[in-house]
């Protein structure tokens, strides 16, 4: 599931920054997979309980699945949300020029951080987890860097700056959602919590 | 839980339409207390499980819980940033003219969602829960609206596109969150799973 989030958010960003209809389609069309991949990921996990009676780090370790699943759920909806937007503008680019270098890069960090996620799912590598903090601050500052560009002195049309507000904010919350997957995965291994949900 | 949200959002939609800063400021210190909430329904679900090893229906509805309290959750995020975007405008208005009584409607209809779903919730009226789709419908149509009126003839400046664009999106998410919750109760109650999430 992760590896599949993070594949469409790769080529969401390839469909937007590229104006690449096919790619937008593909995502578009696996967001339905990601939604029975959570279910099934529920449906196995209440199975696991009622059959195995799972307790202590055991049953905290399902339960965290799930949750897990659904934050990348969202994940799946946003990757869904910036492939509609490029197929809505093509055959033009729904990112204007003046922040084409900053949404490459915020597309950049939600590929890293994404192969961080998965990599730190199977691994439940701490410090690699902690490392996607700082991962999301350079993906915060990039978001307001955009805000201010669109605030600037060169405003662009108004329907430009509805899609690049949208289309900002999906970014930064993938990147907060992977965050949120990475502080569950701390508190598993270490059992500290820290705001994750 | 259910109760606290909709309060956050009816005082969110207040600070908004109102330019009413001590509002604003109460629903941003509230979502402190919805995310322990969350956390303790986490807490008190693992350890009802632990505990009482459920299963069937039984086991479902304590897993639908600790969903449902996730929702709501993202639910008090969004009067959060309802609220934030009231605050930041402050004294003026971050609702133009042009908009104003749509989203004093999409307010209403946030208002009537909030307390259809406490209802749902705690009669399990399944009548209810579907009704609750027709709301949606119509916070679509507004949402739908208001991006024409962006859109339109008569553009403000971008710092306001902005913020309608963005408080368009919380009101939209809003109602999505109480529709995801309402079909849960419905699947809960009669078994039958149409996208609840």
């Amino acid at each position: 599931m992760s590896r599949l989030v993070s594949q469409m958010m790769q080529r969401a960003s390839q469909a937007l920054l590229e104006a690449d209809r096919e790619k937008a389609e593909a995502v578009i069309e696996a967001d339905d997979e990601i939604d029975s991949i959570n279910q099934e990921i529920e449906d196995a996990a209440t199975e696991l309980i009622a059959l195995q009676a799972p307790v202590a780090t055991d049953l905290r370790m399902v339960i965290s699945a799930m949750r897990i699943a659904t934050t990348m759920e969202r994940m799946g909806d946003l990757a869904q949300h910036v492939a509609k937007t490029a197929r809505m503008r093509y055959p033009d680019a729904a990112i204007p020029s003046q922040v084409q270098d900053e949404f490459r890069e915020m597309a950049q960090i939600a590929d890293r951080m994404g192969a961080k996620m998965a990599e730190v799912l199977a691994s439940k590598d701490v410090d690699l987890a902690r490392e996607i903090e700082n991962d999301d601050d350079r993906m915060d500052a990039l978001h307001r860097r955009v805000l201010d560009i669109l605030l600037g002195d060169a405003p662009g049309p108004v329907n430009q700056a509805v899609d690049v507000t949208l289309l900002n904010r999906y970014y930064e919350r993938y990147a907060d959602h992977v965050v949120s997957v990475a502080r569950r995965v701390i508190y598993l291994v270490i059992g500290e919590r820290s705001d994750a949900s």
